[in-house]
Parts: C-alpha cells; sequence; structure tokens
C-alpha cells in the first residue's frame, strides 16, 4: 500500500466516524474532553519518552535551539496541554443551538441550526501541543478530526495522539474521530489535501511558506491565518498621548505576533508635534524605526523605508513610519500594502472614526485601540482556533462557532407547494 | 494584448471600482437600480436588436430550441428583467449592520459589522437576464461585479450590460463597477478563475458539467449551487394520507428544479399501506417509477432500480422507492446516495422528527414538509441568488447576506494590552 492509499484509508474511517461524533451529546463531549486531559497528565512519562527521542534526532539534525524548544515537552507544557483541554471542555457547545425561527406564510417554521462541519484537517508543524489543543476544539464543535504534524516532531505528536484518542474512545467516542497520520513522508499532507470528497475543511498552522504551500496545493477549502501587516492611523485629530501609548503598545508588547502592528501612518498636520515623542519612546525601547522622507525630515534616528518595508511583516522590534496627507491616504496606504488583518485609527473626530471603519476592509477595525486586541480571548469568543485573513466563512479571530455551519430546518403540518 | 491580458485589464479596473461601491450609500445604490430597471425598458429595442444577432447565430449553429427559447428577449423578458431589479431594490440593504456589540472586561466594545465581499465574478450560461439580475444582487449587497455570459447569448450580453452600466454610472456608481467580459472565447472564463488576488469570489450558474469545470479550475473559492437528489422518508409513524400529498408534491409539483424530490423512502411496518395508494397517485401523474425488490413485491407497475438510479437527479418524472428497515437505514441511505440537499421526513412521532433533523446532514432539513420549500422566497430571505450545496460560508438558499461578510468593529477609548 502506497502512501496515499495508507493515508486516504485512515481518513475514510475518520469521516466515518464523524457522523457519529456530530451526534455525541455535550454531556459525552464534555466526558471525553475531562478524559483527554487528565490522560495526558497520567501518561506524561510515556510522552515525554517519546519527546527525547525528537530532541535527539532534532539536535543530531541540527535543528535551531528555537525550534528545539518549540518541541519540548517538560512537565510545564504537558500540564499547559492538559488545561487547555479543560479550558475547551468548560466552553458552551455551539452544536444545536437554533437562530431565526420564524413562521412563514404558507405556515411553515424556517429556522437555522449549528451544526458541524463534519471531519476537520488539522495540518501543523513543529509544536507538539498543538496536537491536543487541536483535537480538543474539534471535539467539542462536533468535528472528528485527522491531524498531521511535522515530521521532526512525530514520535511526540504520535503519543500525544495515542492517549487521547485511547483515552476518547474509552468515553464512548468512535474509534477514528481523533485520527493522526503516521507518515513521516511529505507526501502524506499532499496526499489529505486531494481528499476533498472526505475532508470538509482544512486548518494549516505554520510559517508563511508552509501555508502558501498548503492553500495552493490543496482542493479542499483552506481557512488560512496568513501574515498581519496591521497599522496604526494617527488622525489629524488624535489624542497625541493616547497615540503614543496605542502605537507604542501595538508594535511593543508582543512583537514577534501577527497582531502586533508594523507601520505607523500619521496625519501631516500632527507629524511635527506628535513624531518627537513617538520616536523618543520607540528609541528607548530599542525599535528599529524606517520612514518616509517626510518623517526622516521631522525627527532623526530613522532610516529610509524602501517600498519593500511597507509590505513587511517585520515581528521583531522595527517599526515604518509615513506621514500622509489625509485620512483617506492612509486608508489608500493600508489597502493596498496591508495584509487586511487588523488597522486601528487614534483619533477624537466623530466623522473620521466612522468613514476609517466603513472604508477599511480588514478583519478588525479599531478605534482608540491597541491592534494587540485582536485576538479570540480578547474578543470572548472563548478558544481562539486562529485568525483568519480571509473574507468567506470567518473573518478575523475564529472561536468554536467557525469551527461550525448553519444548516436550515422546517417544521411543517403536511404544507405543500401551490 | 493576450486574452488573459486583456481580461485581467478589465479585473483589475472592476477591483479598483469595487472599494467605492463597498461606499455607496443605501439611497444611492436604491437610485441606480431604479434607474437600471428604467433603461431596461427605455432602450428595448437596442437590446432586442443585439438578441436578434444572437438568435440568429444560434438558429445557423442548429442550438436546440430549448436553448433558443432561453435566449430569447421578448418584449414580456425585458419586462420581467426591468421587474426583477426593481424587487431587489425594495429590500433592505444588508450592509453596515452591526451585531454582537459587547463591554469587553478590557473596557473595549467588540462588535461585528456586516460588509460587502467586494468584487464577485458572476459566470453563466445562455439566459441573458441573469446579466441583469446578478449585476442587481451585487450592487445592492456592495459589491462590484464581473460578469461573463455564455458565449452563444454575447451580443444580447453586451447589450445589457452596456445599458446598466451606463445607467449606473449616470447615477453616481463608479465606472468598472458592473463589468462584462466582451470575450466569447472560453480561455476569458479561464483566464478570470485565475485571478485570486483580485475576485472574491466566484458565483457559477450553469449545468452540472459547467459547475464542476468552475470549481476544478478556480484558484478563487467557489459558492457552487449543485445537483440536488433530495429524498422524502415516509416513517412509521406518519400520517399516510399527508405523506402521499407531501410525497407528490415534493416529485410532481415542478419536476425540472433542485428541490424536487427523486428517491421515497418508506418504513417497512407502514410499506404494505402506503405503497399502493401512493404509486396510484403517482402513475395517475405518468411519473415512472422504479424500486428495489421490496418495494416491486407490494406494488405492481414499478420497474427495477440499479444502484445508479439512487445516486440520480432526474430532473423529470420518474422517481425511485426504496422500503427501509429503520430511520437509520433511510438516513444512511441518504447520506450515502444523496447531494446533502433537502430532506424531508413525514412522522407523527416527536423523537423521530428530533432524531432525523439531528442525524441528517443537509443543507434543509424538513419534518412534515414538501422538499419544495427548499427556495430563498419561502425561506423568506428576499431575492435568491441560489442554493448553496456547499457548508462553508453558506449552506442552503442564499440571500443578500450571503453575499455580504462581517467584520470586527472595536471601539476604545485608549485601551492597550497588558
Amino acid at each position: 500500500m502506497g502512501i496515499f492509499e495508507e493515508t486516504e484509508a485512515l481518513v475514510k474511517r475518520a469521516k466515518v466516524a464523524s457522523r457519529a461524533v456530530a451526534l455525541l451529546s455535550t454531556e459525552r463531549k464534555n466526558a471525553i474532553l475531562l478524559r483527554m486531559a487528565d490522560e495526558l497528565e497520567a501518561q506524561k512519562d510515556a510522552i515525554q519518552k517519546a519527546n527525547a527521542k525528537d530532541m535527539e534526532a532534532g539536535q543530531a539534525a541540527g535543528l535551531s535551539s528555537a525550534v528545539l524548544d518549540r518541541l519540548r515537552l517538560d512537565d510545564k507544557r504537558i500540564k499547559g496541554m492538559a488545561d487547555g483541554v479543560r479550558e475547551i471542555e468548560m466552553l458552551p457547545d455551539p452544536v444545536g443551538e437554533v437562530s431565526d425561527m420564524r413562521r412563514r406564510p404558507s405556515g411553515i417554521m424556517v429556522g437555522r441550526m449549528r451544526v458541524p462541519i463534519g471531519l476537520v484537517g488539522f495540518i501543523y508543524e513543529s509544536r507538539p501541543n498543538v496536537t491536543s489543543d487541536a483535537a480538543a476544539l474539534c471535539f467539542k464543535s462536533g468535528n472528528a478530526v485527522v491531524l498531521r504534524g511535522g515530521s521532526e516532531a512525530i514520535h511526540s505528536n504520535l503519543a500525544v495522539a495515542d492517549v487521547i484518542s485511547k483515552a476518547a474512545q474509552a468515553e464512548g467516542a468512535p474509534e477514528g474521530g481523533i485520527t493522526i497520520i503516521p507518515i513521516a513522508d511529505r507526501e502524506a499532507v499532499a496526499s489529505m489535501l486531494k481528499l476533498d470528497h472526505l475532508i470538509d475543511i482544512i486548518i494549516p498552522r505554520g510559517g508563511a511558506a508552509f501555508i502558501k504551500y498548503v492553500t495552493e496545493t490543496s482542493s479542499i477549502p483552506v481557512i488560512k491565518h496568513d501574515a498581519g501587516v496591521c497599522h496604526v492611523y494617527v488622525d489629524k485629530k488624535a489624542d497625541l498621548a493616547m497615540a503614543v501609548e496605542i502605537a507604542f503598545n501595538s508594535k511593543v508588547q508582543r512583537p514577534s505576533v501577527c497582531n502586533a502592528a508594523e507601520t505607523l501612518l500619521v496625519h501631516k498636520d500632527v507629524a511635527q508635534k506628535f513624531l518627537p515623542s513617538m520616536v523618543e519612546r520607540f528609541a528607548k525601547a530599542d525599535v528599529e524605526m524606517v520612514g518616509c522622507d517626510k518623517t526622516r525630515s521631522l525627527v532623526s534616528g530613522v532610516g529610509e523605508a524602501t517600498e519593500e518595508d511597507w509590505y513587511t511583516e517585520y515581528l521583531e522590534l522595527k517599526i515604518s513610519i509615513r506621514v500622509v496627507e489625509s485620512l483617506d491616504e492612509a486608508v489608500d496606504h493600508l489597502t493596498k500594502y496591508g495584509s487586511a488583518h487588523t488597522e486601528s485609527i487614534v483619533t477624537e473626530d466623530y466623522a473620521a472614526s466612522g468613514r476609517f471603519m466603513a472604508a477599511v476592509d480588514s478583519s478588525s477595525v479599531m478605534v482608540n485601540a491597541s491592534t494587540r486586541f485582536s485576538d479570540g480571548g480578547e474578543y470572548g469568543l472563548g478558544a481562539e482556533i486562529g485568525i483568519s485573513t480571509q473574507k468567506l466563512h470567518a473573518r478575523g479571530p475564529m472561536g468554536l462557532n467557525e469551527m461550525t455551519c448553519q444548516k436550515f430546518i422546517v417544521l411543517g403540518s403536511g404544507q405543500i407547494r401551490k
């Protein structure tokens, strides 16, 4: 049996299981999740033994210390995985909610019922804690899941998946409801991406090149979590002290994540007053700055921004700064160079805030708040599966609801169409 | 300039226009739609002159009389097109609606705002009335649109598009907001389907082979309106007189459409009592019947159903009939052979209705109602763009809301993340 056939057989079994998972009661799903969490802790030794194999192989292969660190499953991380599953257990079950139920002139009642999507394919790179996280999120929303982690974490992932799928089955989950593809060869990923008659949705997690590969290869709909080239725009009517705080927080509070700001746009009328204190603040925090000619004529310590800079997601302590003629020019800039993730305007002007909210076509549009709030937890969605940068199905931070869809239900009493 | 470059240039202009269309006020959009409707009637002669060219070419090419009939734009059809646009004008504008606005512990207010998707690609086969219909639906929901109709209707489509896009511009719509691709060569369609950085969504309308071509070729998300292999299941606790009416209506009232039933499933406990009157009713209406061995042992006048029959969307006066052992077997049957479009159970049993609603994973699930109700108008969605047979973004009948997406909006007062 080749890699494609082996993958297909596993995915087929998962598809069959998905129908049973969809019908599990909330009580049963919660019991499954708690058992999964408990077993992760109880079987810590087996997981860490498998993890040691990956760590050794990784050291031998010369993986960077950052990658090795992400790979490591110490006691604290295993506790974190178990607690993560317990948190998901506590979230409300999205399945079965009925909304918009209305009686129609024909006499039928029509509403929408929230139901699982079916079979979710989760493809991720190194961190093995994603294995339990993804399985728990899928299960809570009534979906079966096929997991395929990075090959450098294969022993760890298999051990974690073994523990949680056995725990799930012990509590009544169907065999195959949590399936891991145990094939290290990359062809297994390519095989998954072709099974569009079995897998309903693919969620990739990893670096830009990986996401690009998945979206270009997949014939299954992909929900992608792409780059975040986020902007803060300081309007001519901004509270400038607030603007310094918001821009600083957006860039510096956690620069390595997608909702950190990469570019600061400043209205020309306030640039001279605003930029000196802003640049001083950034400089004190060792933020590298590049800017347009206008910016550089007003303040020192700012390098020259290239055209490429405006497109760049630095993910580090570096920011690009541009002075713009108007709010509309700011919107044009972020539309052209941004990734439609999160943009914030700082202004005290009512009309400007309204114009910015309407004109900016990004997944999150903010007024007087740090871009760092663009997050499922901060938005109150409970668990965050990712931040979708696409427009269809899910846009922005995704919670459990976004792992479901809605079907129409019709309750009649014998109506026929005239 | 090749076909790809020519198509790309038109689509690029439409993309630029889409930003302006998204910001048009409801009042302006409605004025545009009314002007479009008026001009369609006022410029009837020019449209009919172009239509005559297509009709002549079609006759010369030996198109069937059914295709020629769909192609014809007589006075009544042009009036119908104008009235269709006027009906869309009267629907509520979905854009700008804010929902789920809540204050979070951090002090920010978070909500979701309904916004246009952006640039919609509409690709359709012969009927030229789709041109005005699609343009009006897209405009009302704040989207720009790129249209590409069938090559056999190219003169008609160009004439209609010319009238409505000039009317739209006269009322303040941006140039290119309604763009038609004037290239008869099929390569123009292939070119459109590659422009995933410009077009946000593709909506195809046409036959099965055409939809298949579009979904397989497109790198842009497609919302497809696929086959409807719909089922009526007569439960052991059904009101049998009601069951006859519902099954008959589901099959016969309009057999050529996707929400007509193709298969009747009957619980074994009631088969003997139910089938004779049902079969008699179908026979009187000249419905051809094929069935399983059990069915054929109970009633006469029913041919033998092949495995292929259970998968078939007849779209004519023909139905397949199967006796099942249980509700679960009925669900298994329709899950395996159906297209997840619309299924109806006839039952007086509370538990059976609940089980069927939960277990059937179709876009519409009904109790005691004809499958023919699966329709945007009957569901109260206003205009119907199509019936989506996919799970993501839109499922089942699609109204104007499904031509939009939701972005998050955040209103702060200087909040930064701690």
